[in-house]
């Protein structure tokens, strides 16, 4: 993309209401704009980044087996009534009446939907396991919405919904969701821990929250200090495989980990030493629930089973909070000048500044690597613009791309580009060939 | 996908609720189901589909040089009221009040958005052109939905806008978006005439309505039968070039093609030989529209031009409708027996079929074929269930795959697999590796 081209609103000066620094960047790199109370148009800039955490989020879950479908964001109230929670969950619900007043909603998620949708086409142990997920967007009516996408009204997520035959399967499915969440959150550039927490109005005893460690995290988490030295790197699980999930989950959840909703200080004292007891903020980036039967015994879900008896279908619910983790990353992952995006999930794959637009040489070299690193299927930011050096590093530090390529008239009488990384602000002269292919080396790694 | 890891709940029995054939298909195939009135959630073949389709729109609209980002769903009422649409809408816009009593609606369109984004960012006639474009769920309180996706009350489009200097600039984007609309639409195989049509309440004289014909298109249209013969293709436009997209805009709008709303009787017989004279119902799947400064004129979205003078910035708004493109297309493409998808859109790229699941060999090709086809970058659907051969091509032809792969022990002792092509029924005998090619190469026109 060439910037002239391009609708990159970046401010200049900083936003008054934003009072965390995600919230401040994503507004001051143009992109996001407060549509209204919580709820936010995504510019150019964050839309990409948005659709990138989807499709990471999307092949995660194939790669898990899991299916991908999509419900409406509006939900009739009768689903609702049927299982009990359309009086019980209160005023962050959005209820609507349309024009014959009947009685609709926003979804805040969607257990009653899914189990409308399964019970009315399966019958069978024999079409089980199934995992059914979407990416919708989702409204809940915070009283105060703040710190931008991050506790915003309108916001996008992933649930998706497991059906088993029984408990032992349907935690295997828990088991699957929990592995697939620590690749996922890791292809992001996140440590995202895995704490015990409370199942609030979904329900369940059975329940972990992923946790990014984080001075404006909305939770107060406390852990063993030696659960951050766990990495999933890039096992080849088999997620058909009990015993092979069971193992992961027991790495990652066998040490104290917990949120102040189910943290016992008692525990904590006599599980971890006193070296490793941290007491930290975190943001919750998503959650995994097993909660049985609950829906599918207040809407008939059943299945026979193979003895030929009609069950129960078991059920579990599991969200990752898409549109939240842009804040997430951005909280864990900036400095003074800006953004810094780890490269599985930047907007752009790199930056190319043009030092002198309007020099031949210049020119030509800035489109010769805006094609060479487009064919090798990645995507610049070409800053055509007419513009000080000055503002042009000063944009591309703000948008935080991991690597920016320089070029200008002094290097390309050697022959030389220089090649930036926002993260450890290192420079190095290389042929703009050399540029490119290190460039598709270090995204090789990011498919 | 292997059929029996699948969510696939396909119906023996046709649906009374549904009077179309398209909404007859989609419910069959197990693409939908409906949530509530004209709500529908999308099972995982419907939301394949859905997702080529928006991919489609989204690689065209990038082609002709639109900037993709995302527009929330529900909107602040007071931006309506500045364009004075608020009060205009009547009980088609679904008006809904938050917890602290404050207005707000699910958004049938977002002209009044998309124009405050403007005017807090743009400032210059050196921004511009400028085309925003979203693919975002809008929902219109029909009072009798019906036909399925085609007329439901939620419902996906793609929606862009166009901000543009002076009038002429403008119109060169409008006749930008007829050029990229024709293209998107042949390689959803579908043929869609731009129509004279009227402004309804977004306004302007100035539109295009794009008409697919069938039977059960819910408005009349009369032409001259000349346009039918007119194709894209693949031409290679610049749409940067005025001369090009103007030329393409004459071409397809210079013969008489109107919509009821602005049928002419007396121009249609002078201009039309009586032999090419036709009346026919046409499905309205996209629309574009230049509406000069309406909204900026109540908006106050203005630049300041090359002349150094504040002027009202100049709009259109173009929309593609995604979801009801499903039903259009079924419409246009299906027989006795079910769907059949043209290659652009098609949910997977072909079916395989074993005719004895459990035999060694046959499972061995099947696994073998779906190995290499997704290796060329193809998805199949592999039927592996254990299902009579009849059961099976019965499945395959419901939902519409326009390949299908049969394997079966008596073929493979021959060396030999069978391709049949959903559209014609013609079978060919080849080897395994033959149909593969002949896939690879078939859907190399795909991208």
């Amino acid at each position: 993309m060439r910037l002239t081209r391009y609708f990159l609103p970046v401010l200049k000066e900083t936003p008054a209401e934003a009072q965390i620094v995600s919230h401040r960047l994503m507004l001051r790199a143009g992109m996001i704009k407060q549509a209204s109370a919580g709820i936010y148009s995504w510019l150019p800039l964050g839309y990409r980044v948005l659709r990138r955490i989807e499709e990471i989020v999307h092949q995660e879950q194939t790669r898990a087996g899991h299916i991908p479908m999509l419900m409406p964001t509006l939900q009739s109230a009768d689903l609702w009534r049927e299982s009990g929670r359309y009086d019980d969950y209160g005023e962050e619900m959005l209820r609507i009446k349309d024009r014959h007043g009947r009685d609709i909603l926003y979804g805040p998620t969607n257990e009653e939907l899914i189990t409308d949708i399964f019970r009315a086409h399966v019958g069978s142990y024999r079409d089980l396991p199934l995992t059914l997920y979407h990416i919708q967007w989702k409204f809940r009516d915070e009283i105060r919405p703040r710190f931008g996408v991050m506790r915003g009204r309108e916001f996008l997520m992933k649930d998706g919904y497991n059906f088993d035959v029984d408990k032992d399967a349907a935690l295997h499915a828990y088991n699957r969701h929990l592995v697939s969440y620590l690749r996922t959150y890791e292809r992001m550039g996140l440590q995202a821990i895995p704490m015990r927490a409370d199942g609030g109005p979904i329900g369940g005893d059975y329940t972990h929250e992923f946790l990014v460690l984080a001075e404006t995290g909305e939770s107060e988490v406390f852990y063993d200090s030696a659960i951050t030295d766990l990495r999933f790197g890039d096992r080849a699980v088999d997620f058909d495989s009990v015993a092979e999930c069971q193992a992961v989950l027991e790495e990652f959840t066998s040490r104290y980990a917990r949120t102040d909703e189910t943290h016992d200080e008692g525990v904590f004292h006599a599980q971890v030493p006193e070296d490793r007891r941290r007491s930290a903020r975190g943001i919750e980036v998503g959650q995994i629930f097993y909660f049985g039967t609950k829906y599918s015994d207040a809407m008939g879900a059943t299945v026979v089973n193979p003895d030929g008896q009609r069950v129960p279908v078991h059920m579990g619910s599991h969200g990752i909070g898409v549109s939240r983790l842009l804040g997430a990353i951005i909280e864990a992952s900036h400095d003074d000048k800006g953004i810094i995006w780890p490269e599985g999930v930047t907007p752009f794959h790199a930056g190319i500044v043009n030092l002198k637009q309007g020099d031949a040489a210049a020119d030509a070299a800035c489109e010769g690597l805006y094609a060479a690193l487009r064919a090798k299927g990645l995507e610049p930011l070409y800053d055509d613009r007419e513009e000080r050096a000055g503002a042009k590093f000063a944009t591309m530090d703000l948008i935080g791309l991991p690597w920016r390529i320089t070029v200008g008239p002094r290097g390309l009488a050697k022959g030389v580009v220089e090649l930036t990384s926002r993260r450890t602000g290192e420079s190095e002269e290389l042929s703009p060939e050399a540029a490119v292919d290190r460039l598709a080396q270090v995204y090789a790694a990011h498919p």
